[in-house]
C-alpha cells in the first residue's frame, strides 16, 4: 500500500479555520493521523478534529483503568460513535481508515495507554482486541506487570509476563507503544517485538532532556527495526509553551535527516475537553494519594501556534517552512502511521 | 503479651492420630499456628487441622486474583465459615486467634499470595483489611507493579507503587509476607516497611539452594528488623520427599542459633484437596499459555513424616529430639507468630 495523503501547501482550506491560523494548507483529500490523544470525547472534540483536517486517530481509553473500567469505557465508546456517526467511526483496519476519510468521517482507532487492562491476564489482550483496541502502551510512568517506566528510578526491563503480552499482541495484530515506558524496557521491547513497534508520542531527549522524551539508542533501535517516532506537542515533553513552531519542525527535519523520512510521524497528546482532576488522575491513577490542594495538579499551558486538533494546518505550514517537501509531509502527518498499521494489524494467526 | 502455648513432649494425645505419627506430643491447650496454607477448604479439610492441633493458619485466599475475584474468594470464606462455625471463624486479631482456641475453634486468617487484588490501587488495602485480610505477600513468582520476585531474572526492587502499599499496609495492621519475593524487593521491603515483616514460608538457601528459599543476607535484615521466618514443608523448597523429619528440625534447631528463637517459625505451604490443575494454575496464572499435556505440573510428593496438617505432632516430636525444649517449641509452633500479629495487626491510624 503507497499511501501519501497529506496536508499540501498552497491549496484552499475547505472549512474556515480561525484567523490567526495556517489555513492555507489544507486540502479535502489529505489524510492525516494523530498518533495520540487523550480528549474526553464528545461531538465538538470531534469536530475540532474535523476542522484541523485529522481523519485518523489514536484515542487513549485506558491509563489506569484495570479489565471491568476498561470494558465500560469501551462501551462508552460504541455509544458515542453510534451516536455520532455521521462524523465518526471505530476503525479496525486501514481499510477502515482510508474508507472513513472516504465518506468524510473521522477513523477513531482504540488505543490503552497501560497494560492494566490486560491485568495478568495475557489472554486479555485478544479479548480486547477483538473489541476493537489496536494500539497498547507497555508502561505509563511507573514500573509495572509487564516492564519498568519512564518515573520509576528502576527498570526491570520487560518481564516474563511481559515477553507474553509482547508475543501476543503480534499475534494479534495491536501495535506496541513504548511512550511513558523506561528506557531498558524500550530496547527490550523493540528486540522481542516480531512487528515494529511505535513511540506514539515523545520527543527526542536531544530536543528536550526530560525522562518523557527517548535518548539516542533507544530511537535507534527503534528505527533500525522498523518503528516509528511520533513527535509530541504536550507542552511537558516539549520544552514549555514558548516553544516555537520554527524550533519543533526544525526538530522534524532533523529526525527525519538522521532516521530517515519514513520513521518520522506525530502524536499531539491532544487533551480536551478535562478539568484539572483528570490530570491529578493521570499522574496519581490509584497508586499514590493525591497530592494536597496546594500542590494540585494542572494542566500545562500550549504553544499559541498549537492549543489542539484544529491547528494541525498551522503544524502543517511550518513543516513546509521547514523544508519538507510534499511527500514528506504526507509521510509525517499519516502516511507512515497507515504505512505501521498495515504491517502490525495483520498479525500472524 | 506472653504467650507460650505450644505442643508438650509426652502428653497424651486428645484425639486418636492415625499410628505411626507422632501421637504422643499432642496437648489440648497448645496453640499451634502455621504461618501458610493452600488448601482448598472444606469440612475435611478443616478437621485435618484439628487432629493436627493447628489451632490457627493463614489461610491463602487469592494468588493471581484481581479485586473482584479475590471479594468472591472471601465470600465463599464467609459462606464456609457460617456453615461451619462449630469448627472454624475468620479472625482479624490475636484476641480472636486465642479466643477461637478456647472455644475449641480453628482462627482463619485470610491471606493474599500477591497483590493481585489490590490491582493498581493502593486504597484497596484497606478495602481487604476491613473484609478480614491480614496478611499479603507482595510478589508470586513473577515480577509485578509491586516489585520483584523469585522466578524472574531481574527484580526491579520495592516500586514506587509498592512503597505505597508497604506503607498502606503498615497503616492499616496487614502483615508483609516476603515468600516467593525476589531478594532486592525482599531487602527494600524489610527496610521501607515501618513494623516487622514476615517470610511465612520459606527455608535459608544454605539448608536448601533454590531461587525461593532466602539467602543469608536476607534472612538477616529480616531478623534486624524484628521479622519471622516460617521454615517451609513444601517439598520443592524442602530439597524433595526424601528430606528427613531430622534434617528439617536441626535446621529449625540451627536456625534458632544463628538468628534467635523468637525469629523462627513454621509455615508448612500445605496444599490439600486440589487436583493438578491447581498447580497449573498457581504457576502459570493466566501470565503464560499453560505447557503442553506432555509436561503438565504436578503436585510433588511430601515426605512420609508430613504429609499434611494432621502431622503436626509428628513434626513436634522432631523438634524436642533435635534439642529444642519446651519454651523453644511453644514459640516456633505459634507463639512467635502471635506476637508478630500483635506487633502488626495494631497498624498506626
Amino acid at each position: 500500500m503507497d499511501i501519501k495523503y497529506g496536508f499540501r501547501r498552497g491549496e484552499p482550506v475547505a472549512q474556515p479555520n480561525t484567523a490567526n491560523r495556517g489555513s492555507d494548507v489544507w486540502r479535502e483529500d489529505f489524510l492525516v493521523i494523530d498518533g495520540l490523544q487523550i480528549t474526553n470525547w464528545d461531538r465538538a472534540a470531534l469536530e475540532e478534529l474535523r476542522t484541523g483536517g485529522v481523519s485518523g486517530v489514536n484515542a487513549t481509553c485506558a491509563v489506569w483503568e484495570g479489565p471491568t473500567e476498561a470494558l465500560r469505557n469501551i462501551g462508552d465508546w460504541y455509544q458515542l460513535a453510534r451516536k455520532h456517526s455521521d462524523l465518526v467511526t471505530l476503525a479496525s483496519t486501514v481499510g477502515d481508515i482510508v474508507a472513513a476519510k472516504a465518506e468524510g468521517r473521522i477513523a477513531v482507532l482504540l488505543g490503552f495507554q497501560n497494560t492494566s487492562p490486560f491485568a495478568d491476564d495475557y489472554t486479555l489482550v485478544e479479548v480486547f482486541h477483538r473489541l476493537g483496541v489496536r494500539i497498547a502502551q507497555l508502561t505509563y510512568n511507573i514500573q509495572n506487570v509487564v516492564g519498568g517506566a519512564c518515573y520509576d528510578p528502576e527498570d526491570s526491563g520487560l518481564t516474563r509476563f511481559g515477553r507474553n503480552i509482547v508475543a501476543e499482541m503480534n499475534r494479534v495484530g495491536m501495535l506496541v507503544d513504548l511512550s511513558h515506558v523506561g528506557n531498558r524496557t524500550c530496547r527490550d521491547a523493540i528486540d522481542a517485538s516480531a512487528t515494529p513497534v511505535a513511540i506514539t508520542h515523545a520527543n527526542p531527549t536531544w530536543f528536550f532532556d526530560t525522562a518523557r522524551n527517548k535518548p539516542a539508542d533507544v530511537i535507534k533501535a527503534l528505527v533500525d527495526r522498523g518503528g516509528i517516532l511520533g513527535c509530541c506537542l504536550y507542552p511537558n515533553v516539549l520544552g514549555g509553551a514558548r516553544v516555537t513552531r520554527e524550533q519543533f519542525c526544525e526538530m522534524v527535519v532533523r529526525l527525519v535527516d538522521e532516521i530517515g523520512i519514513e520513521h518520522v510521524a506525530i502524536g499531539s497528546d491532544c487533551a480536551r475537553n478535562w478539568d484539572d482532576d483528570y490530570v491529578g488522575w493521570l499522574r496519581n491513577g490509584r497508586w499514590q494519594p493525591p497530592s494536597g490542594d496546594g500542590d494540585k495538579p494542572t494542566w500545562p499551558s500550549w504553544p499559541s501556534w498549537f492549543t489542539g486538533p484544529e491547528d494541525f494546518p498551522t503544524l502543517t505550514e511550518g513543516l513546509f517552512d521547514a523544508g519538507l517537501n510534499d511527500d514528506d509531509v504526507a509521510r509525517v502527518l499519516g502516511g507512515n502511521w497507515l504505512n505501521l498499521f498495515e504491517t502490525v494489524f495483520e498479525g500472524s494467526a
